[in-house]
Formats: C-alpha cells, sequence, structure tokens
C-alpha cells in the first residue's frame, strides 16, 4: 500500500526493457528495484561512494518478488522503496511498483540485504550512522517489526 | 542437492553480466533461470512455438531467490531445474546453480508459473500432455509435494 | 557539439549497467541512444503508438559509434539527439554523450533508420506528418547535409 | 563470407534478448560480438586473466555495426570473428553473424579495440605474443589489410 512508503522513485520503461510477449523481462524488476535501492539511499544523503566510506557496501542476499500484473513500454512505475528492518548485518527492503497515478499493484518484493566489507567481502554490522538516517526517514516503524 | 535433479543446462557468465563489484549483477540469475526454464521444455521436446500450440503460454507469478555466493566472468554454472509440483494451472519450478564441477550451492530459485492463454492474458489448466511430458521426465515425484 | 542540437535527453547511469571494467558495459549505448531516440519523438507529440499509427514504425539498419571516453556509475548523462538527414524511406540521427555540465564528449553515434510497415517489415516512405514536424524542430538544416 | 573466417562461435538467442517487436534487440548485437570476442581468445589460449597478465586489457574504441535481417529468439546464430589488421596499439576485429546452417548475413560489424594498461587505462602496444598468436591462428592475412 502505498501510504507506508516514506519514498518512490519513478522509472519509466524502456523498449529494451520487453520482451516477445510485448512486457517487461522479468528480470528486468531486479533492475528497477536497484535503481530505486540506489535513490532511496541518495534521499538518505548517500552515495555508493559515501557507502563504501562508512564500510557499508552491500549485497543482496534474498529476494522475494511477485509479479501481479506486467509493465509495458513506455509506462511511468512508481517504485516506491523502504527498510522494514534493521537486522545486525541486514537491512530488510520492502518495494513495491504501481503505474503513475493508479492504485493497482504490479510488483511487489521483499529483499534482504546484507553489509559487507568491500575487501573481504564478509559481513559486517549495519553501521550506526546509516541506523539513524534509515531512523529517521523512516519514523519509528523500523525496528519493530 | 544436484541428486534432486535430473536436468540441467550450463551457462558461461558473460562479461556483461557482470558489474563494478565484479560479480554477476542479481538481476541476471533470472536470465541464467529462463534460459534453463527454456532448454528444460526442450528436453521434453517442447519449444516455444510448440507449447503455444498446446495453449501452454506461461507467466513468472512469483519467485524466491537465495543468493548465497556470487558467480564471476567466465564461470561454467550448471543450472539444475525441475518441476516440483504441477498444480491446476500453475507449475512450480525449483532452480539451483553450482560452479561447474563443485558441489557448492551459489543461486537457488523457488518459482510458480502460471500457464494462460496468450491472448487473453487469463489463467488456463495445465494441459494434460504437458503434465505427462513432466511426469515422464522427473518420474513419481511431482505431484506429491 | 552541443550546440548543433536543440534536443537531449538526461539518464543517470544505473549499477547493472556496468561492467567489471567499473565502466559501463558497450552495448548498453545503444540502449542509451534507443531511450533517447524515444524521448526525441516524444518532444514531437510522438508515442511509439502514435507512430505506429502513422505507419512510421522502425528499425535501426546502421549505425557506427565511437567510445571516446567510459562513463561510470551514478553519472548523469546528457544524450544529445538530432535528425542529420532525412532520405526517401530513412532518417539519420547523430547522438552525442557528455558528462552533465561538462564539454568534454563521451560517446557519440550516427544511426540510420529506416521506415517499416510493421506488419510486412518492408521499409515505407518517411510520412509527410513526420518530414513537417522534424523540420520544425531542427530549423532548417536537415534536408541540406 | 563465411570462408574468410577461420574461427565462429554460436549463440543460442535468448527469450530476454527479445524487445516487443519480436526480435532481438539491437544493442544485444554488442553483447554477442563481445562474447565471440572471449572465445576468439579462448581459441588463442588466452583467457581474460592471462590476457591482463599479458598486459594486455583491451577497450572498444569504435564500432560499426550493420543489422540486415533481425535475429529471433530461439535461433542459433554462429558469430563469425576474425583480426582483419593488427595495428600499433590496437586490432580490428571483422564479426558477421549468421543463422546456423544459412548463409544469409544477418548482422555485421567492425569493431577497433585499443589495448590498454587496466591501472592507467592508457594505450599499450599490442604484445608481440599477441601478434604472433593472432597470425598464427589466422594465417598470413592480417597485417596486409
Amino acid at each position: 500500500m502505498k501510504s507506508e512508503f516514506k519514498f518512490h522513485h519513478d522509472i519509466r520503461v524502456r523498449f529494451a526493457d520487453t520482451d516477445l510477449q510485448g512486457i517487461v523481462f522479468n528480470g528486468n524488476y531486479l533492475t528497477y528495484y536497484d535503481v530505486a535501492w540506489t535513490e532511496y539511499f541518495r534521499e538518505l544523503g548517500l552515495t555508493y561512494q559515501k557507502m563504501l566510506e562508512m564500510n557499508a557496501d552491500t549485497v543482496l542476499a534474498r529476494t522475494e518478488i511477485d509479479f501481479k500484473a506486467p509493465a509495458r513500454f513506455d509506462d511511468i512505475l512508481e517504485i516506491y522503496v523502504r527498510v522494514a528492518k534493521i537486522g545486525n548485518s541486514s537491512l530488510l527492503f520492502r518495494f513495491e511498483i504501481y503505474l503513475q497515478g493508479e492504485d493497482r499493484l504490479l510488483n511487489a518484493a521483499t529483499s534482504l540485504y546484507v553489509c559487507i566489507d568491500s575487501k573481504t567481502l564478509k559481513s559486517t554490522r549495519v553501521p550506526d550512522a546509516l541506523r539513524s538516517l534509515i531512523s529517521e526517514l523512516e519514523g519509528t516503524t523500523v525496528n519493530r517489526e
């Protein structure tokens, strides 16, 4: 539900994103979520470079994706993003995609990202500075789930 | 576990599949699974064209993906594929990816495909002919899960 | 040179667009040009649907691309687009890519698109309505090259 | 013409490679050429890792692509590859794509790759060892063009 989210980022579907069924190829939703994830961090004031500097590189560890209805070429998609839970070394993201201006859910994902050291690739604790920034954006709901 | 599968298809990781972390970008695993899915049906004697003719077009409805360890450029990936369950209008696929010749699981997915009418896009019953072909390949285990 | 162009469209480089060299994979520039091409037609008041309706579906027949300098993750690219020449059944596009706010050319392409009938895929004459719209945007320079 | 080539590599078109026109999206040909380029070097006994070790990292500097006829889902494409010319710091590749077992040219490209130092990204001389390996595969024709 859109109202659960404080942030969204819009993406227009590219011709190259479609396949011969005339709809967006399924793998491209992970690209859309990745873009929206990047923009969520930019909203927090964090570029990828700054995240590396605060030792908060991340990798996607697990995702669940529901394909409710197809997106098509030239559609403007609103990608809603929120952090549902902050773990010791992980961030649980929730994503939902709606056609611009509509309330019908097209696609949804729940994705677990793990903070890693970009050199050793081992998991690291979510930095306190990152916890603060996320909590500030999301309000008090993050750690209660 | 490789021994649960009757079929696998090998894919070599392309340079274009990697990202600046030096590993395969997460969305590309859905492409790998899609390719292996196509080859699974070819193993059954079914091209996409034949599937359309038997009114068995499909769409991906839901997927869960576990990213256990990254794949890298030039790796040869063994993509294992099996149908875990045949529902009324759906096929539940299980996929696992291993580095060629190794037993360490890199990536795994459970994906629900729904049979649709390619014109109306409404769900249709899994054709009996398709049920037979799958059961023949998989043995007796398909409908018991 | 930016000043030769009446139109540009900005694209931010996605993580998925990069490869293990840490730069944008070469094939993705054709996607960027395709997006900018779509936006050029939108600037003319034409969606893809409207182009189909005026019997002006197109295919890319030939392209020459110069890779002057690499683009990187998170860069904002200004994609400049103009029609350099309108032939009987073809449109010659010129594209140039600059980092936002900079004058150093990163990438350039000259691409020949051919108008086709979307059913027969045979080449068709560039519709007069399209010629007018392009000439209006570009000014008097289009047919002189 | 196939007979000009000593090497080819086959690629089957993936569902994800197609677009809503039902044909391979133009940018994907650069991916196909990149894969075939990698396999050409493997034929020479060179993995990307070995090329880095012989200080022969490369970047694509320029390409010209002719889109003669579209490739479609599930087509098996024969990607022919040869080095047409070895310059001081560059390799000129010629690529041609045919449907498996047919003589009709679908796509062709001429691509200039420049050897670079992978740290400084500055152009370097084509290593003698690489010149020898290529000349051995191609025969006496390489330096005459």
